[in-house]
């Protein structure tokens, strides 16, 4: 990442009030100049200002051989807006803390900021500011807020047995794109478009803010939404969502949408392992009463579908309506665990 | 900082789900178990949201020598919230992201933890959630929330010709304590006390919220206030308000406000060069019409001080009533510079 090809600047020759400078290019000028960012606020009743962070460490959550510096600066911002998605809440702006070696090139820098806002501009979102500090290792903190009408924030803890449990799209595509860049053989007999779409879903995953205006509108006035988002990987957010809930689930494999044609090139059984656990899917799993649930499948189209009943039962269970697999029992400890 | 003397895990023995756990208990349990933290809010017409950034990073901004964790905890939340009053702003909440080496001791994580809700808890702030990921070296990064009056948004580039620049208390007392950190053969001669104290002042800096009360009520309704925090040295605060507010400024200073006896232990001229350029000192540095600037002063007693004025030129100029020194210029190339 620090040998781009381009004649850049180190960061150390910039100097940090250089940087600075360059940087505040990408954000709003009224937010710049001071200690903070003062954002003007709409006042209205019942809001609550919804926050999140994450914090991405060269080396361990990218590296060169699978990410541009423009796509590091996407799925940075992708997955806090993502974070924002899961609670309901519409994106407000973000912050961006960078830790950064002398030798860092600033064209790398900017090419995350690039990619940040790219992805920011797409919800009318910006950056409100942030930091800049020396570091061994490049580090990118980023803290994302916005608003959601209090009685439509999305909870975990919000499931009842007998929700339906809907995913907002196909899952398995981050997990799959990765592959095909660590692996590009593996690719060799698929389609161009096939690899493309894989591909582009793991370096530009689309946070599902895009949902939430028609998730209202087919709730009407009713009721809590339980949910998070699947970048942990499908199996993580049911489990999550039973747990925090106290109830169990029942998930058909048969029914979990995979992106196309997946199942045939790497066989059903890693393309099903991949949907579950991959992660980086970046969709929304939600538990709805069931008729809200197909009313809003049917309008998303496109890769939604119920996937599977909340449970009084407290265990995650993976049946398969074709009969061809055995039932199974899902516990987090699959899951991602760092250190 | 990782060979704590008791008996503690370190944080890849405990897991990062077990290092959550942990860390929850520090959280208010209603903004702990989503993808974000969602804040219930009062709604009131003309205020905005203030957000503010920092990362820190072992062995570029604290050290064993002279940081415990709790100091680490402290400090770091301390400067957060300073840069919300530096804006005027009332913190509503903190989020907190950490990267981790897996042998960091679980009981200095905790230890930063502790020294920060210590800090937090003065101010009726809490933490509202973060991140913790592996990384090689130990990093803090926190985000700080807070609210303000929308006209009483103190903003740098506020300063107008003719106000009186406020301290609201002593500078060169962080920097003094540093130094007897460093060096502790330096207060060989010094009594206990004043030893404790600027040590203290540099351990346990005290964001200067509770100005902002006193400040409304001197303001009335009248105008917009200008401002920054002097963390980064009083120098640099002057010269930063002076050049966002297109003015220039002459500090007398003989005036400037110091630690009890730092001149007689260390030399005026060091002492001074302390107050200026040490940094470290949190203090608010402020630029108000003068009626209100005699009042402000006088109310916070215990150290502040009227230091200088707001002029037409656009360079910052030192002097000395006392006629002891000759007038210099101060430029913003004195201050702290990293990478």
């Amino acid at each position: 990442m620090k040998k781009a090809p381009e004649n850049s600047p180190s960061v150390r020759e910039l100097g940090e009030q250089g940087l600075l400078k360059r940087l505040q290019r990408f954000c709003p000028p009224e937010w710049v100049g001071d200690d903070a960012a003062a954002i003007a606020m709409t006042p209205s009743a019942n809001r609550s200002l919804v926050v999140t962070t994450d914090m991405l460490v060269d080396g361990v959550h990218f590296s060169d051989r699978t990410t541009s510096a423009e796509d590091v600066g996407w799925r940075a911002a992708a997955a806090n807006l993502s974070d924002l998605a899961a609670m309901g809440a519409t994106p407000l702006a973000i912050t961006v803390s960078l830790g950064l070696p002398g030798d860092t090139l600033v064209s790398w820098v900017e090419g995350v900021y690039t990619g940040m806002v790219s992805c920011l501009d797409r919800y009318q979102t910006a950056i409100a500011g942030g930091d800049v500090c020396k570091s061994p290792v490049n580090v990118i903190s980023i803290t994302a807020f916005g608003w959601v009408p209090t009685n439509r924030t999305i909870r975990r803890q919000n499931g009842k047995p007998g929700d339906a449990i809907v995913v907002t799209g196909v899952h398995g595509a981050g997990r799959a794109g990765l592959e095909l860049l660590l692996h590009p053989e593996t690719g060799n007999d698929w389609s161009e478009a096939e690899t493309r779409e894989l591909i582009s879903a793991h370096q530009r995953p689309n946070p599902r803010l895009d949902v939430l205006p028609m998730l209202w509108e087919v709730m009407g006035e009713g009721g809590e939404i339980a949910g998070m988002d699947s970048s942990d990987g499908l199996a993580d957010a049911i489990v999550q969502i039973a747990r925090e809930s106290g109830v169990g689930a029942i998930v058909d494999r048969a029914v979990i949408p995979l992106p196309p044609s997946l199942s045939q090139r790497v066989g059903e059984e890693r393309a099903i392992e991949w949907a579950l656990y991959g992660g980086e899917d970046f969709e929304l799993v939600l538990g709805l009463p069931w008729t809200v649930a197909r009313e809003f499948v049917k309008r998303l189209g496109n890769g939604a579908a119920i996937v599977g009943t909340l449970t009084k039962s407290t265990r995650v269970c993976l049946t398969d309506s074709t009969g061809a697999y055995a039932d199974e029992v899902i516990t987090q400890s699959l899951g991602f665990q760092h250190f």
